[in-house]
């Protein structure tokens, strides 16, 4: 039977691995690497990097690159979950192709996750699609990783919630539409839009981090009114810099007496 | 300076420490354990496998272990707050003199967390009050863990949240209040009286474990109708053999069309 490993390798610092999952990295042999046709050339050399510094010399395992299909991002809006709906299926399509032919029948293969693989990460979802699908079968596990939220909040030695009180993980797209209903700490993921800002006259603290873990970490963090500008003024610049960015934040609103 | 780490460990498998936290397993002088004062032996045997396997030999450290004040959880209700806010003055007390007398000016110290440090613990906001008394100093990082909801998460190859969509993490305390608002995926934690038994009838998800990563790892999961009454029994047996338990669950409620 052919086995899977889907591998959180942590936020960008290399040495978030954990150890599970360099046991993982040293029993896989194909490393499905799925190129999202961004400049993030970073991000794959420091993938590489773990390899080459995980896996002993003179152990053998061959890496798979393919093209991730466009994802329809332009649609927006309401349509945003059937967009998701169809690039899912495109990508379980290939998911399926590239488990049929290069991984061999009694082989182990992985998929390398930035962060958790349980946070906004669609592989889990695409390989249940592809064995719904019947035409391949393999068994998988998945390994855990310190997610971009976890390496947030110890960078900025800040816990995600406050004593007894919930806190939500959101998306920027949610958080434009409204601070959440009941919570006061939001993490919020995938802002390409910088959603903050809605909040920039309210009582609010930012922890904010891009590049988190790795030589180009940026933190910002304070009332959010002070923050916010600088913010911007550095995410821009880092953005121009690399080309891309990934960035983090939480909002700790005061709560209203 | 004195220094000091807050490591997180992970979740009880001690596979999921990361590098990170094994170099600082291994630059730390003195381990801080404070005894919760219940029967938790086991978890107290894991830390110390723990060190045991991941700090060289001949390398050495010292151990120092305090009582920690008993919390007033009999006061419940509105008067959870400020109980805990005693108990943590009364704990900062203790980290204080753990600090000043056994930490040498030179030495660096560390506490080590089962999780995260960033979700439902205390250390980072007692060593904060430490500081604010001003008696010692010392510098601290925080070394960020798999925490309690990612490894159920992996366990149960499931994200916590679904597509572009928010997930909240909760306590089993504000759960029995209600189901969260504007949220459908909800992750709770300190449960002691299996909030989730409130909404058996209602059409949710449950994905629960125990002891999660540990040779004692329950999972059960599917509609709560069915496996409600499964976890009460299993949760009722296992705490019953081991004298202690530690759960964990994510609840997904299917959206109503």
């Amino acid at each position: 039977m052919r086995k899977i490993h889907v591998i959180g390798i942590g936020a960008g610092d290399p040495e978030q691995l954990t150890l599970q999952a360099v046991r993982a990295l040293r029993s896989t042999d194909v490393f499905f690497v799925l190129d999202k046709g961004e400049v993030k050339a970073d991000l794959t050399r420091l993938r590489r990097e773990m390899l080459d510094a995980h896996i002993p010399d003179g152990t053998s395992y061959r890496v798979v690159e393919a093209r991730d299909p466009e994802r329809d991002r332009a649609a927006g809006g309401a349509a945003y979950s059937p967009a998701v709906g169809d690039w899912r299926s495109a990508r379980a399509g290939i998911y399926e192709r590239l488990i049929g032919e290069e991984l061999g029948a009694e082989e182990t293969g992985a998929f390398l996750v930035w962060g958790d693989p349980a946070l906004y990460d669609s592989t889990l979802g695409i390989l249940e699609e592809v064995l719904e699908r019947g035409a391949v079968a393999f068994e998988y596990d998945v390994v855990p990783g310190i997610s971009s939220v976890s390496a947030l909040a110890a960078r900025h030695r800040t816990g995600l919630n406050r004593v007894a009180r919930p806190v939500q993980i959101t998306t920027g797209r949610r958080l434009a539409e409204g601070f959440p209903e009941g919570v006061d700490d939001v993490v919020v993921m995938l802002d390409a839009h910088q959603a903050f800002r809605r909040y920039a006259q309210d009582d609010v603290d930012i922890f904010w981090g891009a590049y988190i873990g790795t030589p180009d970490e940026i933190l910002v963090s304070g009332p959010i009114a002070e923050a916010a500008p600088r913010i911007e003024r550095l995410r821009a610049e880092a953005r121009e810099r690399k080309g891309w960015i990934m960035d983090t934040y939480l909002l700790r609103r005061h709560p209203r007496d």
